[in-house]
């Protein structure tokens, strides 16, 4: 028996913008609400990095991200089961995603081999063998009991051809389809992901497949993975007008704080990306002016907060000189009070985004935003994510 | 002038017991009251690692130690100053003691020369050349504005033979007093530090020596640095009784829980030592058995906190499975939550220690302590010191 809409999960559209495609919405789960748009604190090894489920909580975190593949590995997902699923072993009562793990098996670059059934790979960790089929992922997030699940997908890298993306393109289909049909939690709402590469025809076409499976939500995938901005907002415009209005949209792994704005005029409603925590700990905090860099000698003797006004404990009673020598130093607490910076002022910006497409001022609230905020320019952010790449390939050629 | 005793600095002894050496009393200073006998969580970057100030109060810390040598490299002394002070540089409202770093510049093996003036040693950060005298100690230590200061003294290595300790001594009392005479600021008290390595003569000439000067409160140096615990507690049991009784003793570096009962039962007051800390970023948990290494995989499915009835956050929220997960993945989060734990196992040890004193069952507490707990032998200990004083040696060697 397939089970396509979990009952105790819902999604309320609340408000339309006029002018573009914003929305404002409600998103029901078992364990509690989420106002959308909303940006969702990545939590991979079931810790967000640096923080407890309490400061989460303080600081207004609605949902956090696990990922499937790590746990499934460490601790191990039949472990987290007995602990009563992932929400009782880390300690934190509100919604959980789980992504599948897909993006990670075919992105880090470890020796992997697709099939119709599924894909073999092998561990990060230790290098043992591992197989996961659409039916093996929906398991392990059953075990792991998030309350929104992703199936397994293909994630193709930035380039490749028209052919080959529109061969993997259906063998994702039929994996989704598997999922939904491998489902035995009626708890849990699996969402469908949208692929598609950088073809306008065959995002098209995945979105229409997915909306055919009348699936709780609908997550696109495979951006954020080298294309340009342009191209980017290009595919999501041909992917959310097919997408039903009824149903989130979640747009995975990104959310830059200039991404945030140019998804939610896409009709974005879920984000989620490590870039936040990420910046945080190598001392990058997010300002209304744009991203400052904690270890500048500039700030050794600045008493002021990161940001006046913001709500955050750092913000409240630590000044950027004692951030700075944290930093400088390399003590953890700063790792720490830069990630909750960080995180607060996601929240607060996707809350603020949330509150002007309400009123029927989100045009506006973005036009302010970019008045003051500074994004790092194309070439930073390239470099940024060529080292990460390399990092995480020096990673996977130790296993 | 000289000014001998801080007018906003008093201890007053409250219960001595009448079996052993041990008090319970209470110093005041300007940022509190301190309740002794006492367990000092040690700061020395100006931070107690991973935890935020108030995580400290929350757990009941009294008083936290910094370190003049490490704040004068980085940030600098001055700078600290410009910040109003460490108490407002590190947003901590308590008592401070600054050690004066001449433990750091006399054991971390860096080039240096002492001669009757003072020391001249390279900085381990970028091997810059640095010159400490007591004068300019003085001067640094009322920059950070501690509220207990400590004078620099020469901390000789374990085998030293005695002529060597006795000039050696005879120095570290002459700049004892020359501190003494450098003060400016009546709101910090300056302890006498006690040396003259294991010559019982020695250690009973330098406590009548410091006692002399009249003092505030007098520390006890140069022990734990390599000798057994016999000759540890040999030592302690000369100086003791020659140190006034109505001023505190502060056992430098030395605190491990058996440890704090040895202390105590010799008169001692104050404890600082890195060494609770410093195990818990390595997995070892403090229990009334014993440590606990959480990175065992015996802990991997257990459910039950660290230690039932322990009111830190760590035992009230989370499973030994989860703290296991962390630890093995590498989370930041498993080093906070530790060091929280063992801090907070340390405070409350030396609470229960204060009030068997208090109502006259030391003896009893320390009995009821030993049948449970299992301290590391000799082996574990010295192969631990080894490997963190060869860590030491590298890092200095890579100056």
């Amino acid at each position: 028996m397939s089970i396509t809409v979990a009952p105790t999960f819902s999604f309320t559209l609340l408000a339309t913008d006029a002018r573009t495609g914003a929305r404002a919405g409600l998103v029901r789960t078992p364990h509690g609400d989420v106002p959308t748009p909303v940006y969702m604190p990545v939590g991979t090894q079931a810790t967000v990095k640096t923080l407890t489920p309490d400061e989460l909580k303080d600081v207004g975190v609605h949902i956090i991200l696990a990922n499937t593949y790590h746990l499934s590995l460490r601790p191990g997902a039949e472990r987290v089961a007995r602990f009563g699923g992932l929400h009782r072993f880390m300690g934190w009562d509100k919604p959980i995603l789980t992504d599948s793990g897909g993006f990670q098996i075919f992105s880090l670059g470890h020796l992997r081999k697709v099939d119709e059934d599924g894909v073999t790979f092998r561990s990060h960790v230790d290098g043992s063998p591992q197989r996961f089929t659409p039916e093996r992922v929906v398991a392990l997030e059953e075990a792991i009991g998030a309350d929104i699940i992703m199936p397994l997908d293909e994630c193709l890298p930035y380039g490749v051809d028209e052919r080959t993306a529109s061969v993997s393109l259906d063998r994702t289909h039929r994996w989704a389809a598997r999922c939904q049909a491998a489902r035995t939690r009626p708890d849990q709402a699996l969402f469908g992901i949208v692929q598609g590469g950088m073809y306008p025809a065959l995002r098209r076409r995945s979105a229409t497949t997915l909306a055919g499976l009348d699936l709780p939500g609908y997550a696109i995938g495979g951006l954020s993975i080298g294309e340009s901005k342009a191209e980017m907002h290009a595919m999501l415009e041909e992917v959310t007008p097919l997408l039903p209005a009824h149903k989130p949209r979640y747009l995975m792994g990104v959310g830059a704080p200039e991404d945030l704005f140019e998804g939610v005029a896409r009709g974005v409603d879920m984000f989620d990306v490590v870039l936040p925590t990420r910046l945080a700990r190598n001392g990058a905090l997010f300002t209304p002016d744009g991203r400052l860099n904690i270890r500048n000698s500039r700030f050794a003797d600045v008493e002021d907060p990161i940001m006046p006004g913001c709500h955050c404990y750092t913000c409240a009673r630590f000044s950027l000189g004692y951030l700075h020598h944290l930093f400088r130093v390399e003590e953890l607490l700063g790792y720490r009070l830069a990630t909750l910076h960080n995180v607060t002022f996601m929240l607060d910006l996707a809350g603020a985004i949330r509150a002007a497409v309400l009123d029927g001022s989100f045009i506006e609230c973005h036009e302010r935003f970019l008045a003051g905020y500074h994004a790092p320019d194309a070439g930073v952010r390239e470099e940024q994510r060529r080292r990460w790449l390399e990092a995480q390939a020096r990673k996977a050629a130790s296993v």
